[in-house]
């Protein structure tokens, strides 16, 4: 038996301080499929070397911007070129070098949102279309074991129709006007020619969106959003609630807020059927409450060990019950499915790992809602589409 | 000293098998305020019988309907006569039954909704503006003491302005169509001609609405709601998500269902300010959750030896933290400050208990609810009414 | 149909100020079968005026001490004259006020423990087996309904053989030296003389105790027991720890302490058997949570209206599920099933009211624990004894 | 800059199957800062060719028991050769593997406990102190950032003086007889000869005293320990329930459990102060409650953003507030303040890592509470040893 080898990674953007970089560095260690080789985490040459040396990158494979990486990488032998972009850079920046990868031979992971709008994310998803490279996108809610749970009993039909959705996340950080205090952080997501036409909608209220219509397994047709923005001179929304409808007939709500204060990321999801009822919240990742008609509440707990577990919950899990897994081991898991299909030569998506359906859709979220609001919070359809450009 | 005569109380509806009807007299006993000394409580005699046993009843105080009670009573010396008229029947009566008490010189304590239309409700406030009866309305869970202490946190201005504000009240008990299985509470519940032009938001929805101004102090001036009807044949709204605008600049979302599978009875509210915000949940009231910018959250707990509480809070509780009080206790606080008012010879509005000013703001909610529901779920306007017939 | 009398009772100690007088009122009045007809409330004269105006007591029923309202009420025609007798002094009065009344032909409800010392129950229960008149105990926790449902589901055999238990009851009000304050709740509750042997034992290690025992249906027979005194000059127990063994095989721990900073009444109780487990807390008094071999932990939720409940359960709730019912509807449980042994003439035990087996194992277990700690926290036997002196 | 080259990891133990190897590579890959380079993971050839498969071994670098991987590994260059060596195995072969390693030049981070009894822990810390390497023990849960917290606010005076220490480890897995079903995890954790004189409380006992020491910053001196072994033909104790004091004149209670049907992994420790009070659950770790005398109960919260921790805490998370971090973390923690005294040359103990203190008083525990228990469950004294041999 010989030793399998690891998968060669680079990384655009996430320099030293940039939270969300350190984050995936983490999460693709986890399990050992990946080894980093090449970076250009920053403009600034400083944080470029200091993170290239914390990371453990030989000289040469330290680029000073992604165009460089690209040209380096490509002029690497096959065996040792990089073979995964990860792009953890400010949302603008997210096309152009995803675009480049693509066709320059590489696998993507992208944060999220894939693009500035729906239109930049089509022309991504044709360049996608004509190219090899596999394509992921970091919604890492998608990675919790408990989240796979909820989708497969949900599929499974163990709360019946479904009737309501009502998925939230409050955040609170930006309460105050971080922007103007050289965060950098709050300095790209409040600016609209970095992060696009919308800032707490584009930044959570996506992922918020999309683990509704991941769990659900249904689609979200039509939403009426009220945004604001509260704080002196932000120019992006900070804060929304929507109301929305799935083409399969259930309703709900989405609240997505970053000046909801003292609230540190609580994402969180209900759904009722109607025979039950599922509820999860990120930030006890390792409980999902399972209500049923005329029964008691019973709370399914995370644990490779633990019998009501399906397969899709526990192949996700390292540990027996009782030892918390959080958020880096979710973000492993997009890592882990990655790998194995990087190892196995897939072409489309990624089994596991939210794809160009999951950007395309994200981005239609983002332009319905900005829309909506821009017609005075009126209901506005949600298009129809996905990955292959079918209707759903 | 001379001992504290009890008020004497008359009751029409709630007989035997009414919920409503004990929780009246439970919360109506608690303090030794009052003695049940007259009721109607069924038009079936047998049951109206049984009641009038098991409440201790002279048979003569035993009235076959209320307009014989009224009547009865009326005819009594007036140190023996009722002197406050709780008023548990389903909704179409609540007006013409306040009326009449009304208008013969008692006070009333009634069942929400006031009204069956704000058109009914205005009726009724003329009424009770040309007699000196007091009038209540049995909004429990504004007699909740944590309830309390978040208005006055809010009102000392704790959380700085008031950004968000979100309720919700989710039950799950009529997600099958229980009144075609000869369900007397869905019954009349799901029937137009007894509940009024709602079901849902009639019901509790009104709760919440209450509950939001209550708390915040604010005042909602426009809403777009959705409504929706899930059991084959039901005639009237079982579900329902609002979004909301307040005069005073805050937004949000309510939610109330019958149809939430599994759930009892989570009434909750979350309030987001500049500077903090509070969280509450009926079903463990006695405690209120107080986040603050870059504080650690601090959990306040009832009990009259606690220090942070204020005096509205711990006026309105029995026993030391530890013990827990629940729903009949947040009951039994608005008999208690009824009881204080009828024994002041207080005029207008009764100190601590919801009134006229609630059941005219209720029932332009509802007429604002369906009115948004009917045409497509756009936003409309709520009336700025109040008691007083002024703007708010 | 003729309406049901209310019982007439009296009431020996709770004058204004006294927690727990003011308690025993509300929850006697709470689902009206009782009238207080009668009190010595304080030996302070102003004090005893006050508490009877409040009361609403005549004048003449108003007693400057329990030996002259015994005398004045037996005075009184036998269908005026008191019926029950309430007492809550200190426990030092307990058994002489419990004698006096008992031979009087007086039933009798006692704050807990039952007396000083075991000697001293055991003469109460001799006078007790001599006369008609019931006795009860104010163990108040065992009269909340997911107390009885455990003990249902354990006596079903849901758990199997029981293996463990583990039971606590943290306080933190005695922290400090209140007795030099000039709390009188601390000041007699610390005074051996007023108090007994013990302080914390006393007043919440048996509440702790008969918990224990009544869940699991099982009796305590050997302990060792490490109590401490953490205040300077404090001449009792404030603090415990003890390990225990049950006839029947069980084995666990019993913690109660009144130093617990921060705590506020954290009764709680686990019990494990070779199936199953529950868990109860009194702060959360509505859940009842259940563990199964294999199975994800259930909660079951009070409700008149939930159908996973025991009938036991069920009869002492007044509420559909979602409506939290308290410590004072606890209370008003013990009084209610005291109002109908009353009714139906009944002799010896009180069905669902704990008796004078409580009273006399729980001095047992105060014995037990203070003579574990003299001999250098050694275990000692518990006797076998209930209230017919047969062997358990 | 140069890269920070990686340290070469060797484990022995942890093949295919055994949770615990899996654990310590992911904690181990967590940060980048090991490559595992050798092991000798199983005595099944099968199972450790597939184990060395999965981690990417190198052929040659895979051995077929410890003396071949120590003796393999000190024939290569000094910069290929292994630097730190985990040990996985069952009890037995801690001290065997942790000397011959040590005396062969290596550093040991070993399972715990650290050895089958005292003495044999005695001779390895006589061997330890004669050698440069350094030796870790894992006891995972003391790399908890809020556990670090705990400790900091304890020893920084916030509680003021310690009065109580309650410390419990339920789980209920051995709640059946495994050990005859095959169960290897079982097998060897009943065995006296691989396991060592105690079961439970050798497997989890120690983590709950270490916490308990760890947090308190202060030394058991004295305890009182009833055991008891459940199932039928089990030769080690699966539960205990521990009395305790403490040098410094705190006293509590420990419990551990391997039968407490239903539970998972639930540790939890809770300190009651004269000022103030701390609980912590190793099963919601990302928040610790602080009770103070007189003020609201605070949840701190983890978070690389929280300025309510200690730097001692918040140098040992990755992610902002509401990015839950679990075991792994905590695990990884330990690693990376192992590989930091691994590059500075440390000597002695290492600096967050539990030791050879940690080791000795484990066993001291192990040893006190079997002696108490085969005496009839007296008190007996802890031994005040550390790894310097002086009196604590």
């Amino acid at each position: 038996m010989s030793p399998t080898p690891r998968i060669r990674l680079g990384m655009v953007g996430g320099g030293e301080g940039a939270f969300i970089g350190q984050v995936h560095r983490l999460a693709a260690a986890l399990d050992g499929d990946f080894d980093l080789v090449c970076g250009a985490f920053s403009r600034d040459p400083d944080n470029n070397a200091r993170t290239g040396a914390i990371c453990g990158l030989a000289e040469e494979r330290l680029y000073h911007d992604w165009q460089a990486l690209l040209a380096g990488e490509c002029a690497l032998p096959i065996d040792r070129r990089m073979q995964l972009l990860v792009i953890t850079t400010p949302n603008h920046l997210h096309v152009p070098i995803a675009e480049a990868a693509l066709a320059a031979g590489f696998h993507v992971f992208s944060e999220k949102p894939a693009a500035l709008s729906l239109a930049e994310a089509e022309r991504l998803a044709n360049t996608w279309r004509q190219h090899t490279g596999l394509f992921g996108l970091a919604h890492t809610y998608l990675g919790y074991p408990m989240v796979w749970q909820a989708r497969a009993m949900i599929a499974a039909g163990t709360l019946g129709r479904l009737r309501k959705i009502h998925v939230e996340y409050p955040q609170g950080w930006l309460g105050d006007a971080l922007e103007h205090q050289d965060n950098k952080q709050a300095g790209w997501r409040t600016d609209p020619a970095l992060a696009g036409i919308s800032g707490c909608m584009a930044d959570i209220g996506t992922h918020a969106f999309g683990l509704a219509e991941f769990v659900s397994g249904q689609h979200i047709s039509e939403l009426c959003a009220a945004l604001g923005s509260h704080v002196e001179g932000r120019r992006l929304d900070d804060d929304g609630d929507v109301l929305l409808r799935t083409v399969e007939g259930a309703s709900g709500t989405l609240i997505a807020s970053q000046i909801s204060t003292g609230e540190e990321n609580a994402l969180k999801i209900r759904l009722y059927g109607e025979q039950g009822a599922l509820e999860w919240h990120q930030m006890e990742p390792n409980s999902l409450i399972h209500r049923s008609r005329g029964e008691p509440l019973r709370v399914l707990r995370a644990g490779i060990d633990q019998p009501s577990l399906v397969p899709e919950a526990r192949e996700r899990l390292r540990l027996p019950g009782g030892h918390p897994e959080g958020y880096l081991e979710a973000l492993g898991n997009l890592y882990r499915d990655f790998a194995r299909a990087i190892r196995r030569g897939e072409r489309g998506d990624v089994p596991g790992v939210p794809g160009m359906t999951s950007g395309l859709r994200g981005m239609a979220f983002i332009e319905a809602v900005t829309h909506s609001q821009a017609e005075g919070s009126r209901w506005v359809p949600l298009p129809a589409i996905d990955s292959t450009g079918a209707t759903i």
